[in-house]
């Protein structure tokens, strides 16, 4: 019998106005989506975005990636994930797996793709409008022009950012950057960059925020959410 | 009178189906549609990917940006544009502004909408799916994971790429590539991501091409198209 084709399918930031075309088609035809979870049982985002869509009758499989440094955990996670999804696939049933934002940027997508692949199960990709991308628009942030460079940093833990690195780029998007605002906002006054920078948290959800003054978030004054970025560039016209 | 509404909207890479919901309900309900050319009477590609869902009667006004160097031809090229959305907005009328990809990301959008934002009018932008990552999807390439630093690098013309700025990175894309291929084989070379690399032409047309050999390219034996674009990564295991 024929192997599932498994579709890795981004469902943009979390706006569900935001979905494509594409993956809207692809859902309603699906007869098994995949969803990432942080903990069994608890609410997908990516599924919320994309659960109007959803024939009735389509199964949703709930797949548990642990949130945590332990590489065994992980692996473990991992491996639970591939089997599930490869009984499906192996049953001759295409599997949607559902990604916020862009499957080939920091999606949980990555690791089953990949394995997969190897394996050599079908695998089809669907981009998706990236959560950079989402920010820049509601804050009306331009993020590069003409030859302008761009660089991508998340930067939840690791090293410190090097000031000349961010000089290298006209513009930076610092991810996953809440619980290190105040080294942010240094690295960024140091390269020239603070002036003109924005901090979007939640972005496209009801509680979406955006600060323009970033000097007033330094020494933890107001709590920033997890789901927060940051976008800066170098002053100037363009 | 109130003033009309400036809409920059991303149409995705070109594939009509990357269109996101937001798109096309504006699309629908737009009675001024602007679209960007590179010369008068020339079709927008951006405007193709839209046409499908325009409504009866929607007035298309072609916005011609001239490719130029020359920064005086291309001001009065700008001023222009500016000026025929502003004889819109002032009779209250929205004006929905086409771009490929995402508005905030080497778009023509961006000119007007830094313009209109100085002149008082009200600008909003809808994110679209940026063409680096339509072409990863369509290669299966995953870009970045994890912590990976991802730098997004438009390299027509300038200063040669410097290994050292590549090594910072987990992955770059490399944008308008064509006219420098051997350089940014022998730059990819050096930082050790040429192994991993993969060069997508034309991305969702249906001339779309893949060459995951980048090094047979070397030397000219291929015309590559301008819509061309190298994806390249570090190799390891992810």
């Amino acid at each position: 019998m024929k192997s599932g084709v498994f579709y890795g399918v981004g469902v943009g930031p979390g706006d569900p106005r935001l979905l494509t075309l594409k993956a809207v088609e692809l859902l309603k035809a699906a007869r098994v989506v995949a969803t990432p979870c942080a903990a069994p049982g608890q609410e997908s985002l990516a599924l919320a975005v994309a659960r109007e869509h959803l024939a009735p009758g389509c199964l949703v499989l709930p797949l548990y990636f642990p949130m945590t440094k332990d590489e065994k955990k992980l692996e473990q996670g991992w491996a639970q994930a591939l089997a599930e999804v490869c009984a499906h696939l192996d049953r001759g049933e295409d599997v949607v797996f559902l990604t916020l934002g862009d499957p080939m940027l920091y999606s949980t997508c990555l690791y089953l793709l990949q394995r997969l692949q190897k394996a050599g199960y079908g695998v089809k990709v669907v981009p998706g409008v990236p959560s950079f991308c989402a920010a820049a628009a509601a804050a009306v942030f331009p993020l590069a022009a003409g030859e302008e460079r761009l660089a991508l940093l998340p930067w939840p833990e690791g090293a410190p950012l090097s000031p000349s690195l961010l000089r290298a780029f006209d513009s930076v998007a610092l991810l996953k950057v809440a619980s290190r605002l105040d080294e942010a906002i240094a690295a960024l006054q140091q390269a020239g960059m603070l002036e003109e920078s924005v901090l979007v948290s939640n972005c496209g959800s009801p509680g979406e925020k955006i600060s323009r003054e970033l000097k007033k978030l330094a020494g933890g004054k107001e709590p920033v959410p997890y789901l927060s970025l940051i976008l800066a560039r170098r002053q100037k016209e363009v």
